[in-house]
């Protein structure tokens, strides 16, 4: 079962409830991040909890909380959800707005959830990825704005495509989940711009 | 009082919640439209109407409720707001999600707010708007997506600036909230591109 800590409560996460005045609902004013466990251990710890606060100084929105207590928040998320692998998910939104702009104080969730896993056939055959032509508006903040990837879901699925690789003005980015890199003989190369930097990159 | 009409049922909107898996708030993946009243009735309702449903569309989230159904819904939340004027909000999101990209339907909200007035003064010596160098990602959806205009908020304060002009390579689309005419001599002139098209203009 997965779990939510919310403001300082856990709850069943399918139980776990938000006010609709959230910025994060209401304006889109959000970030998150995300990483799983390798044998019941947060997955690069340190790099994600780095990211989380870059995305939140730069969205200019308050982390209110510290490295530490997260990181004892993300241990008893894993404990709860008992025997297993699991992924969790920072969320964090402007906060609860009473005129639709300002906000007292940020919502910060931490959640369990699911991991997702490729087939291994993907592996050994490749994943077909369908091109589009976008930038990711501020690139290197983890922001929730996934709209034009929402947008193309029955596309992908009509192509059977498994993602979306974004590209502008002849140069690629990225794609919606994963960092580029192309193997040129004995040389790796990978974008250096306009990109969420990737933890494994 | 205000209150929320949330896929069919109506609470207070203080009290409204939503669970935390909507794609609203996980991917930033929803639309609005908002409009005021004026001696109780709702201002231009065909034309937000009429906007709403582009939105839905353009966006790709079905529209879960018909235009009477919607109307009766107005006039309640209207009636049940008691005397005076009240604006109201339709926040249409992609759903609930268990997978963080898949929804069975979406999440409709209609909400009744309060009016936020410009003083009186603001008519008579203007005000002040701060530009920003931005287009809106899809402009011509009035989507949830105001986080540049978020992170502006405390610039816009310590400016003292009502609001911020949108302009890219020499051209002015658009404010946060309003559309932009120009009047010289005779003319009125207003942009016809990268803007969403206000009601009113």
């Amino acid at each position: 079962m997965h779990h939510c800590w919310f403001n300082g409560k856990i709850t069943e996460a399918n139980a776990t409830q938000i006010n609709i005045n959230d910025l994060g609902l209401m304006r889109g004013y959000g970030l998150f991040d995300y990483f799983r466990t390798y044998n019941q251990n947060p997955f690069q710890w340190d790099w994600y909890w780095e990211r989380y606060e870059r995305s939140a100084k730069l969205l200019k929105i308050p982390n209110p909380i510290t490295k530490a207590e997260a990181h004892e928040v993300v241990l008893s998320l894993i404990k709860m959800h008992g025997e297993g692998e699991v992924a969790i998910r920072f969320l964090l939104t402007g906060g609860y707005t009473f005129d639709s702009v300002t906000s007292a104080k940020p919502n910060l969730m931490i959640i369990s959830e699911s991991l997702h896993f490729s087939s291994p056939k993907d592996y050994e055959t490749g994943i077909k990825v369908m091109s589009y032509e976008y930038v990711r508006d501020l690139p290197t903040i983890k922001s929730i704005d996934y709209k034009h990837y929402m947008i193309l879901q029955s596309e992908l699925k009509a192509n059977s495509a498994a993602d979306v690789l974004f590209h502008k003005n002849g140069e690629i980015s990225e794609l919606s989940r994963s960092n580029v890199f192309i193997v040129n003989g004995n040389k790796l190369i990978t974008p250096d711009k306009n990109i969420l930097e990737g933890i494994t990159r």
